[in-house]
């Protein structure tokens, strides 16, 4: 393990997030909050610890997967941990474990609170929660981007357009352009949403902090009742940009490099796409007599299924009212999630896709023995080695998953509560049901279930394994030489 | 497809439930029950219906795994016709569809039951019930010896014993031979159940009927509180007969050959007794003040620890009021279910160990890539193809499940009953929660559930694929030439 790398990029976070947290310090003396000072003290605090700590440049720069995934996790968790300091400093969130839950789910872009009365916290604050969702987004397009593919078969086409499969030189720079490319349409994407909204006469404030939520797929609003009291045209402007941001980016990058014909045929998108159609329709048919006028009911289904299946959490109406089978239908979105590749949670379309494909093929092994095919995706066949890591990845997200339920309910509450604080956490979606829904939050839960789901988010956003390589004990043993073919110099 | 081996396979089967029926029959004669009339018309016209259809011989006796698939299914599903009628004749249970249900119940070995009060039952009716659970715990073991090892990859360790895979001509003497030694198993160990009750008191009726439902691991009872009212030894005799017929019969056979170290080195067995001893003690230190009494709060342990990991579905206790906790060991071991190779049901003890092994791998593959292990299982290599079946199982059984959830949902029932009738049926169990819980009953569904249920039972007793085959279209087309390798003379 190379331990001094690790520690330089830690202090390189840090030092990024001492600039981040100017921007809250910035809105906070705008309203002339007394909260801005926590901001800017945290603020040059984190400046200079980071500028200590990646003082003295590491001489061995060779960065293996291991690293990679250690850097990523360790990142994650001290973003959180520094992030959370402001909200306890300005008493808006006394306990430190509420804070820390509360940052690792704005960073997770999850959006599960801890606070039952948003509309009182500072604008400071408030703002920073929801800009921990825009940052979290792109720091989840740079992780896909930069330490998936080192992972070999698991990226599955994951930011496959320009990274190659890791080659020790040729990576950086590819990466560097590709991530180039991303934080375009990502900043383009986010800027076009903001100005739509103004358009549309959303105050400046709410449109800013609704659209780092929309962007990240995070959740957090400013108003208690989510998005339910702003206009006919402003939940459709959310509702669309929630659907556009969960796609795969690769999508928008064929775009904008006028490959058309590559662009559609991307399957993951098409399946995501007749996802929502599917399930807004069906929703919308189960809808009833519960909402009224063809456009209103359409908004509500649709509002809703791209808030669930993109993982965001949004809400327009209390769907605990629904239908069993239109709920049912909302809880499985929230495990499909949104495309691999884009800034939603949740298992991803694509996976999907490769497991019921995977399962077609076995159906035909008994009509046809010795005939087995390959698998195709986008047209081109798809490597073994892919499909045995997808269904590696469902395995292990089963365990967690189970693992994490059994622990949440040492805390004695019921199963619905506690089975959907997993799920909403796990998946990165946000409210839960019953003690956990959306009229309600998590802050009825113990410290240490907090901390279980703590882990359930980042596990759920950084692709399951860097977490829990971060808690294997052999992990951190040094005995291992590596062999030449997994590495990448990062400088 | 040979559509005329298959109609002689289901003219044999036919020939074989009317010899079964006459037992009731019998029963009823002795009790001077009117119903028995009923059992001996059915059992006359489905001998004459049967002699008919498998009057000519097939002239192609060639068995292919289609065939044997098919065959299977169609084979489980005409015995429930059947078997449902006298039910219907009786006026005990009125509705066919709730008869069929009753009936497939029965075969699957599920206990799932639409009555509400089985004391009014006759007792020829409660026999033929009771006796359906350990004619289908019979079925299971046949299936898994002569049908499963077909598929190549997807037979772990099920009877592995003698079965050396598919080779024309040489397989179906030595299943014969490993037949018998099953069946001397299955009934020996069902001899002493019964006598083990007899001795410690019970009535002769009550001890046969329960030792039918433990050996075939139903759970159809014949008093409204299940075991609740029976004694201390009796439930303990239930108890471990239950643990026994978990137990991958593979061990019997070596114990039997006296191979003894081949029998302890089986590493199912070992975490299944593993599993039962941790879920015992969990629960054991969660019952606190709602029983008293060291042996009676270890009764109750492990009474319901075993009967929902073995997914018999006998109760000593109503475990709907247990804590949140204890409630989830009960329902992790309802799905993990007992050993492969035994008359339980579910996802099975070794698909588990494999899956976490493959877990293991692939966490180590990150920590040491390029040194990818193979699995190992029973100190042997496992072969990739099984490890791969094994994850493909797991994403059918979750589609299943999703699909089957999904439609339950449309008949308006909670989510805790449709969630729970879809695990307890699917994973041959019986009782569920809320609506269909322990004190309650499958009655209220509608027509459709209740098909939907009989399906999955039927899926979860035949390792999913022969039933998912039936309904496949392709299946029934009888262009493809089939190779030589799969196939296997029967006669």
């Amino acid at each position: 393990m190379n331990i001094n790398i690790i520690r330089y990029i830690l202090g390189l976070v840090l030092k990024i997030e001492a600039g981040l947290l100017l921007l809250p310090a910035i809105v906070g003396m705008f309203y002339r909050e007394d909260t801005f000072s926590a901001y800017l003290i945290v603020a040059t605090l984190t400046f200079i610890v980071g500028s200590i700590v990646s003082m003295a440049k590491p001489k061995n720069t060779v960065f293996h997967l291991k690293e990679g995934c250690i850097a990523t996790a360790l990142s994650w968790i001290l973003l959180s941990l520094v992030g959370a300091i402001p909200f306890v400093i300005t008493k808006e969130i006394p306990s430190f474990v509420d804070a820390f839950f509360e940052t690792v789910s704005g960073f997770t872009t999850t959006g599960a609170s801890i606070l039952s009365d948003v509309e009182s916290i500072s604008h400071a604050s408030l703002f920073w929660r929801s800009f921990t969702h825009w940052v979290g987004g792109m720091g989840v397009l740079v992780f896909l981007l930069a330490i998936m593919p080192l992972s070999g078969g698991s990226n599955i086409n994951l930011m496959k357009a320009e990274s190659p499969g890791p080659s020790v030189g040729k990576l950086v720079p590819k990466v560097r352009s590709s991530a180039t490319i991303l934080y375009q349409i990502y900043f383009g994407m986010t800027l076009i949403q903001f100005v739509l909204l103004l358009i549309f006469k959303m105050p400046v404030f709410d449109a800013m902090c609704l659209t780092f939520g929309t962007a990240g797929t995070g959740g957090f609003g400013v108003r208690n009742d989510s998005i339910a009291s702003y206009s006919v045209y402003q939940q459709w402007i959310i509702g669309i940009f929630m659907m556009l941001f969960g796609i795969n980016f690769n999508f928008y990058y064929f775009f904008l490099r006028k490959k058309m014909r590559k662009a559609f045929a991307i399957e993951e998108v098409r399946w995501y796409l007749l996802f929502i159609i599917g399930a807004t329709l069906g929703i919308f048919l189960q809808l009833g007599g519960m909402v009224s006028g063809f456009e209103h009911k359409l908004r509500v289904a649709f509002f809703q299924v791209v808030s669930m299946i993109t993982t965001t959490g949004y809400s327009t109406a209390d769907f605990n009212v629904w239908l069993p089978n239109a709920q049912l239908i909302l809880l499985l979105l929230m495990f499909s999630g949104a495309c691999a590749g884009s800034t939603g949670g949740g298992f991803k379309v694509s996976r999907i896709v490769i497991l019921l494909k995977a399962f077609v093929r076995e159906i035909k092994s008994y009509i046809h023995p010795k005939s087995v095919g390959q698998i195709r995706m986008d047209k081109s066949p798809l490597p073994e080695g892919v499909v045995k890591s997808t269904m590696v990845y469902l395995a292990t997200y089963i365990l967690i998953f189970i693992v994490s339920h059994f622990l949440i309910t040492l805390d004695g509450k019921d199963f619905l509560t506690s089975f959907s604080a997993v799920t909403a956490t796990f998946n990165n979606i946000g409210p839960g049901l019953s003690e956990v829904g959306p009229m309600s939050n998590y802050a009825s839960l113990s410290a240490f279930s907090k901390l279980v789901l703590s882990f359930d988010m980042l596990a759920g956003r950084l692709e399951l394994f860097p977490m829990l390589l971060l808690i294997t004990p052999a992990m951190w043993k040094n005995t291992h030489k590596q062999s030449k073919h997994d590495l990448v110099s990062l400088f």
